[in-house]
């Protein structure tokens, strides 16, 4: 056989694993402990399927404009896409193409890099400092384009929105993309900064805060002048991104948003009920603003909690490659039942480890 | 406001119009004139749709299943995406990184051209022949990649498959990715040169035969080498892909392959009788291995056609800006009652034309 030339070498985004195990509690990809809104199931069973002949709609003009509604923006300024992932990789393809490196945390969400890479974008990571804190002064640098989320992940540390704004009005020559995929949980968002600030690109998701992460639909905001650019990278990528399941499902959800409201409120008192208790137990829990947890036992390693919590069925994410968070672990918020079984076994591990 | 750097300039495909038209008869985006198989219906009502508050699956194992079983190759060749140009697009990043030119038709599928701009892939478009026909000694030439949709579009012409397989054996030290979106209507799949050539790499659409173009599930099949490198890609650009409503619908499709069978032979008994009735109305058809016609008038101009066709809530492709095919329409084929209407709208058109 003869060599095949052209072929592209890549280290890819390693997504969390999904165990296929009855009875387990799954914390380990911030998926959202309550179900979708009970309307989607009405969506459903009232779906035409012959319509599932025809191309799904290039604009999604009804989940627009109730976005919209729900947002307080012009239906124009929102794409949709197929999970944010969609948005963002497409977001890098539009607006980094200056040659210059674009800037974004050493922790944060782990795809940033990895499009950068696939793209040929240069990009520089600018470590959180000691408290995991994202500083303001990093990125008043001549730089390609910026990618923060916030709050971000897998710190789930909240950058107060005034601190935020400084970057954005200090970058005015390159785009900021703003990943607020859990903004829901506490933060407070940066859209109205949207009126203001053209350079600004903001990208949400219905994976957490709206329950839906199996239905893959995400969205950007952003200026006119930036819409015009990602329109056309959609068009020259995918342009029927969003499927007509989705696009229908997705509007019902956005309707029935006090649902939401209520669900994420729950999450919220969880975690912050979850954070204290882990406290008690001797863990450094950092403050999250999202629907999950970063957490560093005093005495006893990340690796064997892991592995202890996997004995029991529990899946949380574990970072082992990653130096600075090597030792903690990320574990999503579930229900409060969910969350006291966590700490029931490790209050109990911890109790046998102290004894022996 | 200051000057935005790194924003993309790109030309984006030009997706066919779709119209929100009572009463009308669609034949300019090559959909199925058949709905889906009576089985999706069930498969919506019985979701659980609490489910869908977890990710979707990154393999996609039973869909791969049923797949495997319909086209006789094994599941680990078979990767899905959020329709064919997400399959395409992909394997555009995996396959085409030689910095030598990828060859393709200058008529066929407008998407490659525009896939090859976005990610910076060189390309030269090959003059079909004067019948439109696809010369296989065009290919025989040092290249980066060649793509062929077989049948191609939008002539509707098929490449006999040991023609083509002369131009996967003289390009082994490439990849050739056959684009089948349009195999069954007639032409014979490529799929048993899979065993034979690590370099062939095969795309296909549940848009056309199974008549779920709002669904968005598109496949690609290739050797284990070329799926380790596409998967590579995947996880570097959207690794969940196919949400968890599409992988259900595709899987129950698959299964109910009979369905489509029988549907697919309807479209093509269509096509060839509204062929012939075509040819009677004097217009030159090209022959059509698709879900769709090309053809010309030898008197009438397709723009003039065109417009009166839209004047009666008929909807057919043109393509004005193409020089070679400027004065062919590209029309679907719907129904037989739709197809005998578009008959009887266009032959009296003609007698008018002929009596002013």
């Amino acid at each position: 056989m003869m060599e095949l030339k052209g072929l592209r070498q890549i280290a890819p985004y390693v997504p969390g694993a999904q165990p296929k195990v009855e009875e387990m509690i799954k914390l380990n990809t911030n998926e959202n402990a309550y179900g979708p809104s009970p309307k989607v199931k009405a969506v459903l069973e009232s779906f035409q399927t012959d319509s599932l002949r025809l191309y799904s709609s290039l604009d999604q003009a009804p989940l627009r404009h109730e976005l919209g509604q729900l947002l307080g923006v012009n239906p124009e300024q929102i794409i949709l896409g197929n999970g944010s992932d969609d948005i963002l990789s497409m977001a890098f393809l539009a607006f980094f193409n200056s040659g210059e490196p674009v800037l974004f945390p050493d922790l944060t969400y782990g795809f940033y890099k990895v499009w950068a890479d696939l793209y040929h974008i240069p990009y520089r990571e600018i470590p959180l400092n000691e408290r995991f804190e994202l500083e303001t002064e990093d990125y008043l640098l001549q730089n390609g384009g910026i990618v923060l989320a916030n709050p971000n992940a897998p710190t789930g540390i909240y950058k107060p929105l005034d601190e935020l704004e400084a970057i954005i009005v200090a970058n005015q020559d390159v785009v900021v993309i703003v990943d607020e995929a859990y903004i829901n949980f506490g933060g407070q968002s940066a859209l109205p900064l949207l009126d203001k600030y053209e350079n600004l690109f903001i990208t949400r998701t219905y994976s957490k805060d709206a329950a839906l992460a199996g239905l893959r639909v995400g969205y950007g905001i952003g200026s006119p002048k930036l819409m015009g650019v990602i329109h056309a990278v959609k068009n020259s990528v995918n342009p029927y991104n969003v499927n007509r399941l989705s696009e229908e499902v997705a509007t019902a959800a956005t309707k029935d948003w006090a649902y939401y409201v209520e669900t994420c409120q729950r999450i919220v008192e969880t975690r912050d009920w979850f954070s204290g208790k882990m406290a008690e137990l001797d863990f450094e829990v950092l403050p999250s603003k999202t629907n999950f947890v970063l957490v560093e036992h005093a005495r006893v390693s990340a690796q064997e909690l892991f592995n202890h919590l996997e004995s029991q069925h529990i899946y949380v994410r574990y970072f082992p490659k990653t130096e600075r968070i090597a030792n903690k672990l990320r574990i999503s918020i579930g229900t409060e039942e969910e969350m006291q079984k966590v700490l029931e076994v490790i209050d109990q591990y911890l109790s046998t480890q102290a004894t022996l």
